[in-house]
């Protein structure tokens, strides 16, 4: 609510009852008046229309409402919730670490949701795509045994995203893999594809079969290990936001390439994308004088993200669909013997898909 | 080709025939081994399996290449063709300004491609999307005047990118269209879905029908209209690269939401995304003291993107289909009679697929 206000030719300063006070030059004021929107939400003037000779002449209270007179003669009508809600500080950005729940292995409990329940109840679903915004993952179990189901999935949030491996893929052991993700071979942490730009992310690995032994998955919130370099090694957090490295990966088919730092920031400081893929950084070289403290930031990450006690264990069994934000959580897997069979469909997906799906649904990610 | 050597115990240091000189730390020598790649490229090591103990023993060059002797008893064996390729200090990079043919409206000509010699040359082909990489669009001619042919031209080099305006939009005039673009009001000159995060790299805008008067389109180098605003502002080219604004799009099948600056620049300070599109801008707040210097940027970027010598005027006629850069080129339009028919068909795409089509098709863009 609104207590006071009080105005200058060039600034209105608006005081609320929660103590918050707040300043707008009459740039913002014009910028923002409701009448230059249309119904539809979207701005009908542009930046080229304000008025740099205007000065605010006078301000009246109207009801629930302000009226400011330019001296141009021109008038802004404010609603004040519109006020009050437009002058926030912090625009939203449910990208970033602030807004998270950031978590360690030793007291995670990964959320699991059912598929029936998922697919009849809106809290299912809803409290699904929350604990993606939040947790950064989500377990769904129960999900039918049925190749090209994964895409089904997809489509109850968002789009799929095809690439160069199809609309889906299929982890399962191959004879000389384009990729050692098709071997039985362990994987250290890692996000998928970063030398895609732009990198997919929503990442989603449906279990048909797992008939070996290992194979387990392990995960870890990107967010938290960032967070902790960050605190123990803020040098190396700093050098990691900056360096942009280049990845590549390349066959028959594609030759992809990108060139991007491990850690991203916001103008806020805070994280909003990491990266992690031993396997596909290509050949880079930096002056002398910073290669080894670049390999010892590098080194500290890579550690951090092998803390044993950052990661969770799962192992994916028939039915269980696992959708995790690929710009947040790694996952690893554990080598698995050669003998039985072990059959993943996996897909990528985007987050602005699956964020608009949950905004629609009625609930922000806490 | 190495017309010198030599080594210290941390670094190797390689004298090269164009005076070229680079200094080696021994552990982007062992992190380079080409004995930890895969046959496909991927690297099996980890930064985690490099020894900071070890150093150089001794170096002896054997034909074609270099034997590194570590003092763990390692040996790492580099051909001489691979430390000369893996060791240039700029890694590849197409995305950004530094590799691109920057235009002007007056001294610039739109490329332009038959439909018919792109689907039958190669030569046609990689010009086509080399000019995309290059000058940021092309303009594909004589393409089928076939409702959905837009998908089928994506196809050719790379996957479409389905949003929640489906896989395909199309633009024609609509009674309360719930995006401005959807009505026969001009636009100014914008990137497009800013609110999309990833945004889509690749846009095509295919005209079916075009019998109005007006509807011209018009094209703006936003990487040169950043360059211009650099050299002749420089602090507004800083601010907008800092300063992120909160952009949205809501109706009642999506709400969209990301927080992306005006232009986004790289390690190396080159610009690798700009960004335009005043309807879109959420409301936000900045701190008082910074209002009017973002006001002031936010304006210069603008009256840049608006300059008349920046932009080359294309009036779409049925068969032509435009694909464009969207984190580089800006597109207008001017409004036009609501009485003709005038219908594109618009999709898009991402610039990762197209650039590895024009890789695989072995032209580097310049």
């Amino acid at each position: 609510m609104l207590t006071h206000f009080e105005f200058e030719p060039d600034s209105l300063t608006l005081a609320w009852n929660d103590g918050r006070v707040t300043r707008l030059d009459v740039l913002w004021l014009q910028d923002h008046d409701p009448a230059g929107r249309h119904g539809n939400g979207q701005r009908l003037i542009s930046v080229l229309d304000l008025d740099w000779q205007a000065g605010i002449r006078a301000v009246e209270r109207q009801g629930d409402g302000l009226m400011i007179h330019l001296n141009t003669g021109r008038q802004l009508n404010y609603p004040l919730a519109t006020l009050a809600r437009d002058c926030q500080m912090t625009p939203e950005d449910d990208r970033c670490q602030s807004g998270k729940t950031l978590w360690c292995g030793n007291d995670f409990q990964l959320p699991v949701v059912g598929w029936q329940d998922y697919l009849s109840k809106d809290d299912s679903r809803r409290q699904a795509l929350a604990a993606v915004a939040d947790n950064g993952l989500v377990l769904l179990r129960g999900v039918p045994c049925k190749p090209g189901q994964v895409l089904e999935v997809i489509e109850t949030f968002g789009f799929v995203r095809e690439t160069n491996y199809g609309r889906l893929f299929d982890v399962q052991t191959v004879v000389s893999p384009s990729n050692l993700a098709f071997s039985n071979l362990g994987l250290g942490p890692h996000t998928d594809n970063p030398y895609r730009d732009p990198v997919p992310g929503v990442q989603l690995l449906h279990c048909l079969v797992n008939e070996v032994e290992g194979g387990e998955n392990l995960l870890v919130d990107g967010f938290q290990a960032a967070a902790r370099l960050q605190t123990e090694h803020p040098d190396a957090f700093e050098l990691l936001t900056r360096v942009r490295l280049p990845y590549r990966f390349s066959d028959e088919q594609a030759d992809l390439r990108s060139r991007v730092p491990f850690i991203e920031t916001d103008d806020g400081g805070w994280v909003i994308k990491v990266r992690y893929n031993n396997r596909s950084i290509a050949p880079f070289m930096l002056p002398f004088e910073e290669q080894r403290a670049f390999y010892r930031a590098y080194r500290l990450w890579a550690e951090m993200l092998s803390a044993p006690e950052l990661a969770i264990t799962v192992r994916l069994e028939a039915g269980d669909c696992l959708v995790f934000d690929n710009t947040r959580v790694m996952h690893a897997r554990t080598a698995f013997t050669d003998g039985g069979r072990r059959h993943l469909q996996g897909a990528y997906s985007d987050l602005d898909g699956l964020y608009s799906t949950l905004y629609l649904s009625g609930v922000k990610p806490c």
